[in-house]
């Protein structure tokens, strides 16, 4: 079995995200109705690509740039984020094995992230979903929050932590024109998680908690050399025993060589199969003739053994995300 | 012949640093008297690992975290860049043959980097530097400058290709304490920069310009097949011959499957050796027994053709940085 624990819903009905621009420009109107054949629609491409790829289940979740934590205050982003993880759980509820529910938190800039809890809560109480993402920067590129092993975020840790559910760190879009979203705000927020990681003492404080850190880690693999360095000069331990053991990362990495030094240097145990379908980068690779987000063909070809290839295809999703266990068996 | 494109001078006499603190305390007092045996006593470890590792030449600036142009304002920013290039151009001139000087600029937030132009012709015409190093972000870490591609960056670009002198795209420490500095801030601005010349169309506009971005190109080559998915969907040129034409990595990659991706992915044309020492990360790594930014190991292993090996260690360094031609040869 295949499960891709990194897929986000980026062809919602449009009906949805004009909602979203009226709740933004102020223009305050009902939800509109969606159809369950409308939203049987939107995904027909995302179960034609796995389909294609042999990709049984994908941990599902709203839309990362779209979430926009900057924009609007707290009650803008509290509907927003409902409004989202509702959509989700309709196509979760409509295409049964296919796809399991990760929600999206009500973040705003200078709200507690406590503050979040509630709507954790419904998303896997009411709702199943098997996690949540999480972003160390609402602001959307200004960075003024306070990092993730700050003792803010405990409370929503431990409601993680009470509901069995892990949460991936995911930035938004970037509203600082410095940062591309997807060419340099995601890696760099994945890189910044990691160090922050690496410094504090989450786990020793909260060792059930679990991460997950997108796009391959960010720069994290490929200096891994460095960090290495950085730990043994900040007296910390091993990032392979330290971080590793609560944080893993996903296989967003579109190309054979990235993919190949993920698992020389990480190994398999702490890699979930990801492709961020249909996401980030949509185009073929000219030189291979396959979607560059077609990560499949990079993990098959990594030469991992069939123990390691059955673990980053399924166990290890299993053991990060433990309610996949409610999601039915599509055969 | 071996030349590091990456050394600072992270082990400046105590005297210096001390002014640098009363001038940031708000006390005012003359520069002090640095003796000759001082600055030759300070980089006494530096020479001796060069020795060690068979380096011969080391493009030489202050040092990067002590930069801080966060702190203070334009005329604290002066001050001090005009107190360490003149005590790196001391050290250039003990040392006939073993460093040659890059300039830190006095950038400040908020300040046009045109009020940096001055300062960049001094270093170039009465110091005798070869290139300079750059901050795409003087606000240490909250990143509220425009991107190198801004328009207001081009009258010091052309102030460069008139002295023809490269710049180093390099942060300073960071005064956020989400970003690590050498953890998280330096590979960030890494990643940034080289999505910013992506998008951008810079070279087309000033072809002579050369920038090198330092760390290995951040988290760059490890996504390489991201960086070439986006070039395509934003109608941009494949990024190898768009962007590497103007740009050059270094080596600063702290294990041997880094730099084995680096010339895998990037090949030797577009890298720079450097080591960034004595640097971010000082410790002996305890697998190899050897340092961790003994860069020359990793480069030395990592199965290049002589021809390319001499591109890497010397010939790409003199393309990039035409005077050094004006470096006496030690031999």
């Amino acid at each position: 079995m295949i499960i891709d624990c990194h897929g986000h819903y980026t062809t919602a009905p449009a009906a949805h995200t004009a909602w979203r621009e009226h709740q933004l420009a102020g223009d305050a109107r009902k939800y509109p109705t969606i159809t369950d054949d409308e939203i049987r629609e939107s995904v027909q491409g995302q179960l034609r690509v796995m389909d294609e790829r042999g990709i049984d289940l994908t941990i599902f979740s709203p839309r990362a740039s779209a979430m926009a934590h900057h924009l609007g205050d707290e009650s803008t982003s509290a509907a927003w984020a409902r409004a989202c993880n509702d959509l989700v759980h309709r196509v979760v509820t409509l295409h049964p094995g296919r796809f399991a529910g990760v929600g999206q938190m009500p973040q705003s800039p200078g709200v507690p992230i406590e503050r979040s809890i509630g709507e954790l809560r419904r998303c896997v109480e009411e709702l199943g979903f098997v996690g949540c993402n999480v972003n160390p920067d609402p602001s959307g590129g200004y960075w003024t929050a306070p990092p993730l092993t700050d003792c803010g975020w405990y409370p929503f840790y431990e409601a993680m932590i009470e509901l069995d559910v892990p949460a991936m760190v995911h930035v938004s879009a970037s509203a600082n024109p410095v940062f591309h979203a997807t060419g340099a705000h995601y890696l760099n927020a994945d890189t910044t998680a990691f160090m922050q990681l690496l410094q504090g003492d989450l786990f020793a404080d909260l060792p059930e908690l679990r991460l997950v850190i997108p796009h391959g880690g960010g720069a994290v693999p490929y200096h891994w050399g460095r960090y290495r360095g950085l730990a043994d000069m900040l007296a910390r331990p091993e990032p392979a025993e330290h971080v590793l053991a609560n944080v893993s990362f996903d296989t967003c990495v579109y190309h054979q060589p990235g993919i190949d030094l993920l698992f020389e240097v990480i190994g398999a145990d702490a890699v979930l199969f990801g492709s961020e379908t249909l996401g980030a980068v949509r185009g073929v690779d000219s030189r291979t003739g396959h979607h560059f987000d077609d990560t499949r063909r990079y993990v098959d070809a990594a030469g991992l053994s069939e123990v390691d290839r059955a673990k980053v295809y399924e166990h290890n999703a299993r053991r990060v995300y433990p309610r996949l266990k409610t999601v039915p068996s599509r055969l």
